[in-house]
């Protein structure tokens, strides 16, 4: 029984530094035998262990795509923030977004977040199945030790055949997760998505100041380039 | 980047001209070398171009199928109605309906949906994933300009790449559309079809006022046929 | 059409009696030819017969599957009660369950609700997908009542179309409920669960008293075995 949470309240995870995508890419294929951040987080959807994320504050692009891996996702009321902004740099989610996204919330949603790169708060990220619930801050800690306690005190015969069969319905296949890891390494030496990079990178992209409102400064930047 | 509106606040647009259909499926098949208004609508969601729906008023049959084949789908909470009648006409949705209906809101919502030819709100079209969102009537031209315009400034490779990513897992087979269309056309030349047809088209089927309240209308219709 | 209730207002149908699981099996194969309820269940959701399960109190295991194996489900929002609690005893659902949910609601919730083993009320339950819509108990037999008729009324023809063309998407191959039926009985008859089958009966597991709060049984028991 795994639970991820963060100890800084305005952040969860992050999306990868586009300074360092190669420098992941590497980190993936040493761990997974490829480079793909993807291939790594589906271990943990497919592993034996349950995990539960326990979000509060800002989880975006390859932050959200490691939720999104995570076999539940209760967050923050008051605080949580979702987005995948890799369209807004004019690349692709690589690490599995795309993979969760359209089958937990259908075409039409899924497109919806990936195409705006915007900022989702928790209540709409719970309505749109980003998330499984949204909870008030002051009560999501018990919420989620109680529940990971409890799966943790049944057999695990049973726990593990269900989570088997499930990832047999709605966990995509490898190939899949591979393919878009591909597209995103691809679209991330495109000259245009270097110069949206850039563009960003002036206006505070990666500190933590200007992403506090990130889905903003995408907006902004794109009326600008 | 396509958004497509209406100039009546009634109406968005309506099912197709059951006393049309042929020539209906002439112009598709001049169209897309099928006689196949789902294929032609397929056509739309599977373009790069990025397609949203900004709905007020009525839209049912293949103007709900229209609104379905485009990538979003935002809607007037007050105004704004969905309806599949053609169950209660003795046919199938024939262009793309059913396809899309079941992916997004599952089977048992999306049976319910197909087989009651019931009228829905946008409150309710919302929970069950039918559209993306439904808003304040105020507030829905302003939400839909600036997110093409947002969406639209952003580079051409990260959004034509999520398009086709999302597609490749949530966008039916050709096949599978071709299978409907052609079911509805089959069902439309059904004796008991053409009936209810008739006894539609009596009470007012297919006149502005009566559609107000078609929903209704199907449901007295089957009680006296 | 076929609409399916309950005379007692605290229970529409139980889990298996797990003392009984071979006469259940036994009773499934003398009417499909194999020993699997959930067959035995799919042959309702492949039926040209339209099902509507109108639900109060408490439907838990394969009662829950049961009612998903129905085409729509209705519940009453203060008393409908929901649970899978296999996973609670050691073992996992074989009667469809897993198949129906991980389709409805996605892969995180389905394996939240699988794996928890705790009771869903029906506002949550329909937040999940995992019923059409709860509505107040004194409206739920005249909407139920009124649906039901509406969609007897229709010609059949396009009724048995719609129901095919859905359940081609979206009701899960023989094989995958047939394989979870196997994992069912090869899982009861692991010692650990047996201890756990046990341990329940001696807290009144199978009883209308204990079972009125059986989510939180389930977790008592976790904590002392």
């Amino acid at each position: 029984m795994l639970v991820f949470k963060s100890a800084d309240p305005d952040y969860f995870i992050s999306h990868v530094d586009v300074n360092k995508i190669k420098e992941y890419r590497d980190e993936a294929a040493k761990l997974v035998g490829e480079a793909s951040i993807g291939l790594l987080f589906r271990h943990l959807s497919a592993s034996r262990l349950v995990s539960i994320a326990q979000i509060e504050g800002r989880t975006r692009g390859a932050g959200s795509e490691f939720v999104l891996a995570c076999d539940m996702r209760f967050a923050a009321r008051e605080s949580a923030i979702f987005g995948q902004p890799e369209a807004g740099t004019g690349v692709s989610p690589g690490a599995g977004g795309i993979q969760h996204l359209a089958r937990l919330m259908g075409r039409a949603r899924a497109l919806e977040v990936l195409l705006s790169s915007q900022d989702y708060d928790a209540e709409l990220a719970e309505r749109y199945g980003w998330i499984n619930r949204a909870l008030p801050a002051k009560e999501l800690g018990n919420f989620v030790r109680a529940l990971a306690h409890r799966i943790a005190n049944f057999p695990a015969a049973g726990v593990v055949t269900v989570k088997d069969r499930v990832n047999a319905i709605a966990l995509a296949p490898v190939g899949d997760f591979r393919r878009d890891s591909d597209l995103f390494g691809e679209g991330s030496r495109n000259p245009e998505a270097q110069k949206r990079f850039q563009a960003a990178l002036k206006r505070g992209f990666q500190t933590r100041a200007a992403e506090m409102d990130l889905g903003r400064m995408l907006g902004d930047l794109s009326n600008r380039t």
